[in-house]
């Protein structure tokens, strides 16, 4: 039987008759690996998903983790799982040989991860949090800093957090106002409460390394003035021997409405844990330079968020498997045509309603995984394409596509989601089955890392503006050079060519227009409906791309092929359509929701 | 402090500015009424509602209804809020005095009802079941049916539910298997298992009063052999008292995503009671006539479908509101033009985004308040016209819309419950807040009382065929009217009618398109979209009804009738232009979804 988390046919299709993955193994950080390699982890990475992360996906939103003595408690079975995660090596896929890293793609990395997150989006957290921490510190903190942190998380001793947020400052991180003190010996003293601290306290590893931003007494007001620190929940003694407890402090597990595996805290630094011999203060290492903390959390929180979004894609994908097996075997009705009740009823897949359901998922969640392998593969480019040109293309085209990677299959793997749930009928909507888990579950991604309004901002107020337009031309003429191909190869792919070619000039038009006043309020007004009728624009590209690799892998397996062309029409023929009437209104500067008093609502 | 569950400023302006209830009271039926007992009604439901049902709605969702021993076990504030109801006497409200009624319009009712779901809309299915029950009882039942199971309801002794859908048969009734044997006595025994039977089994009354589809043996096969049956749970004797338990066994409950304050049950009809002694069989009184179960219970359904909308909405609604005061109270961040890190934050509400999202759900939960109350009043209409062409008028419009009232709000205030959450940031995630429980109740309403895609086939299959196309014609001639006056007031209105105008030129050309080839197939194949598009139509339709009605109530309350030429704005602007791309594709007859052959996804 295959498998209802994610599709191994898909996988190939995407990474090797589309990505052309294994051309990667010519360049020197990849020479040791082959095709084989490659399925060899993928193999491995559906093997321990399937095994161990799978079965206790439900368990774990039931028995949701609890306070216990100041101990959180978590089911036992997420444990296990993270110990086997921890045997497969794969937190260092991507990472240098020299720390014990795979030096995988980050193509191959993603497609691997997104089997975990498909299998149990809960308990997949712990380790990625850990992986996002660990790449920061890899980037940004000295050798040292390295050695005694990173080498941790890569053996599975140490897991890792993100503590940005705090009670007045979530979207705004200008308002951050946890303090760092300066202390004699080169280390700080932090004070503050962070929240949404997702895996902040727990007891699965030895040890949990907090990456806090937080303010040096002195420095600049807003983000210019934040700096990052590592904060231990347990110190080090000097031979890197677990010590003391650190002055961090549970002070409460947020109740969620879904991704209920994961523990979500909020904790005090500087507080409770030497009481009552006053406050201490949680001891923080400064990472890197002073106030350059925001611009260093952003390598991380880009990650973050792509990562966010093949999370909202993976539980995308799980659903749509799991419907489309529901509607194969659930008999209901007879077709439109023939209504004789003594005839037996057909499987509902037979129904040009359930057809359509399924059908906007397979568009949605396999033009969203596209996205995602697209970007990891960009990431690939940056890391170690031979030409530094390509490598800045790369980073600059990611840059573009960040906002979009995480939103969109946010937004749309979610309506996935509730189609999942839809074509199971009143049994979806019971918690026998897994989809609502999963819709509960992705409801989570338009919200952290970065709101869906958050996302908008950054790619109309700074991304299509950053270095004088350069990344939106980019990302438009990299799109133009598929449109042409597909023009050049005629048939099918040279029609939808011609309706995303006048998508993308509309995208040109428009972007224009938006800032052509000058006054970034009427620019921005309608950013989120920029946002989304990019990322339709953009995942419609996905979708041609996919055409001209189907037309390029020839006959054999000609249902899938067949199915990926039929998705295509599907996303051209009902999707991009909607992006006529939201560039009209982008186009018109619009000030509806400008104009809209307070006191009106 | 206004309240949060809805706003009677609305209701006033929809009730009185809009549809001028009022004038109902000039009718003989409605002659002891007058505007002050309408409000007084709308006062004592806006009251019970606050203060007995919505203080138990989370608690109610929290601790789902358990099965012990064989009984239901449900918090006691059920129960508590229910006995608060009965007092009310709301249950008869829209019922003949002769039966203990209040004989107030069907449109107060369904504004007295809307404060309950939206206080609580678990607790309150009860008895908006029950009434479903008593309103087809007084509709098909003899007089001492209704002497002996509809006073007890209208009491508040008895409960009601309908027992539809078995686990062959949810969508396709045709498949209903139960079977009522005729017993010498004129009775009949029933045997078989319905599913999905809210308000299956519970202690919350002295008895409950199923009503069953079944089959006489003998009967046509499909929908034309179904018969209609009175259940009990507890058998009456001679004298009325309750006597010994029917063979009405439960099996279990169903655990659901949302609506979790409602039991829901698997029931056995035949089976247990009397074990070992064999299976005697469940006492059944036929409704009417035999085989007439399924119109019958239609009857019920085009109700219930609407009770659906209007839950549907009173959960928007109520999201709304508390959305719009988080967005008043949350400083988060400052404008874009003016970044000043140390200028205070300000309230979210001042983000062009935010504000969006607070129209957009506006536009949605009062246009969809806006089409349930309209659906009430043509209930009155139909009942209690004068004339009787305006009688059948109402009945044909009432058809035709009650697909679109039972899904565009089941699909547009879930969509306002999602931007409720978005509004809440990651505190929106948690289950500290209200949205999130409203997101999960309100996702129910796509499924229950016939799915979105039953709804889509019984306005493009059934409604817009019937009677040679009058009920269609009917819709656009009505739509019309209110055009053509929009056009007249000139201003604001007649640009809007303008976009109207041309969008239902759109629906009478493309509802004979996708009829033109003759095949059902074929017209049927995107009957989802045509209901959304039409759906919008409606919507928007609504939203000119309103500004008319704006126009009409002059300057008063400035800041109320601005919040609502701007909410009607929004939708012309943002709402209705959506529809474009679906009349395209129906227009196109596209054939995507027939032409997918299964074993291509």
């Amino acid at each position: 039987m295959s498998s209802t988390l994610l599709s191994r046919r898909d996988l190939r299709f995407l990474l090797h008759d589309w990505l052309d993955v294994t051309r990667l193994t010519e360049r020197p950080r990849y020479a040791e690996h082959s095709r084989e390699t490659f399925d060899a982890v993928l193999d491995l990475a559906e093997r321990v998903a399937t095994e161990r992360f799978a079965p206790h996906n439900r368990a774990a939103d039931r028995t949701e983790p609890t306070v216990d003595g100041g101990r959180v408690r978590i089911i036992p079975q997420v444990g296990e799982a993270l110990d086997a995660f921890a045997q497969t090596g794969l937190l260092a896929a991507a990472m240098d040989e020299s720390i014990g890293g795979m030096q995988l793609p980050h193509v191959v990395q993603a497609a691997c991860f997104a089997w975990f997150q498909a299998a149990n989006v809960g308990t997949s957290a712990y380790p990625f949090l850990t992986l996002g921490n660990a790449n920061l510190l890899l980037a940004h903190g000295s050798p040292e800093q390295v050695d005694t942190w990173v080498r941790p998380m890569v053996e599975g001793r140490f897991f890792g957090t993100m503590c940005l947020s705090e009670p007045q400052a979530g979207s705004s991180l200008a308002d951050v106002t946890t303090r760092a003190e300066p202390q004699d010996d080169g280390t700080h003293r932090l004070y503050g409460t962070k929240m949404w601290i997702s895996g902040g306290d727990h007891e699965l590893a030895e040890n949990i390394v907090h990456l806090v931003l937080a303010r040096i007494p002195g420095g600049p007001p807003g983000v210019k003035g934040i700096s990052l620190f590592i904060v231990p929940k347990v110190l080090l003694d000097g031979d890197g021997a677990l010590g003391a407890r650190n002055d961090v402090v549970l002070v409460g597990l947020n109740h969620k409405l879904g991704y209920r595996g994961t523990t979500n805290t909020l904790l005090n630094f500087g507080e409770g844990v030497h009481r009552p011999g006053g406050r201490p203060g949680a001891v923080g290492y400064l990472v890197g330079e002073p106030h350059q903390g925001l611009a260093q959390m952003f390598h991380m929180m880009n990650e973050a968020r792509i990562g966010v979004g093949a999370g909202a894609t993976a539980l995308g994908y799980t659903g749509y498997l799991k419907s489309l097996a529901y509607a194969r075997q659930r008999p209901q009705g007879r077709p439109v045509a023939d209504k004789d009740p003594t005839a037996p009823q057909v499987p509902i897949i037979a129904h040009a309603d359930v057809r359509r359901m399924l059908l906007a998922q397979k568009s949605y969640v396999e033009g969203a995984l596209a996205l995602i392998l697209y970007c990891g593969r960009l990431l690939d480019e940056e890391r170690t394409a031979p030409d530094p040109a390509d490598r800045q293309r790369a980073h600059l085209l990611l840059d573009m596509l960040t906002p979009i990677a995480k939103s969109w299959p946010s937004q749309w793997c979610l309506a996935a989601n509730d189609l999942a749930i839809q074509v199971h009928g009143g049994y979806g909507y019971t918690r026998d089955y897994d989809v609502e888990q999963h819709w509960r579950d992705n409801r989570l991604n338009a919200i952290h890392e970065g709101t869906h309004g958050i996302q908008a901002l950054d790619l109309l107020g700074r991304k299509v503006t950053m270095a004088g337009g350069a990344g939106l031309s980019l990302l438009v003429d990299t799109i133009r050079a598929t449109v042409t191909r597909a023009w050049k190869a005629e048939g099918e792919a040279a029609e939808l060519a011609g309706a995303l070619g006048a998508a993308l000039d509309r995208v040109a038009l428009v972007t224009r227009r938006v800032w052509s006043t000058g006054d970034p309020q009427v620019a921005l007004a309608n950013a989120s409906v920029y946002l989304e009728a990019v990322g339709h624009v953009v995942v419609a590209w996905m979708w041609l791309e996919q055409l001209l690799a189907v037309e390029a892998a020839g006959t054999a397996d000609e249902d899938f092929l067949a199915g990926k062309r039929q998705a295509s029409r599907y996303f051209f023929r009902y999707e991009l359509p909607r992006t006529g009437p939201q560039f009209d209104l982008l186009e018109s500067l619009d000030r509806t929701t400008l104009d809209t008093r307070d006191t009106w609502f």
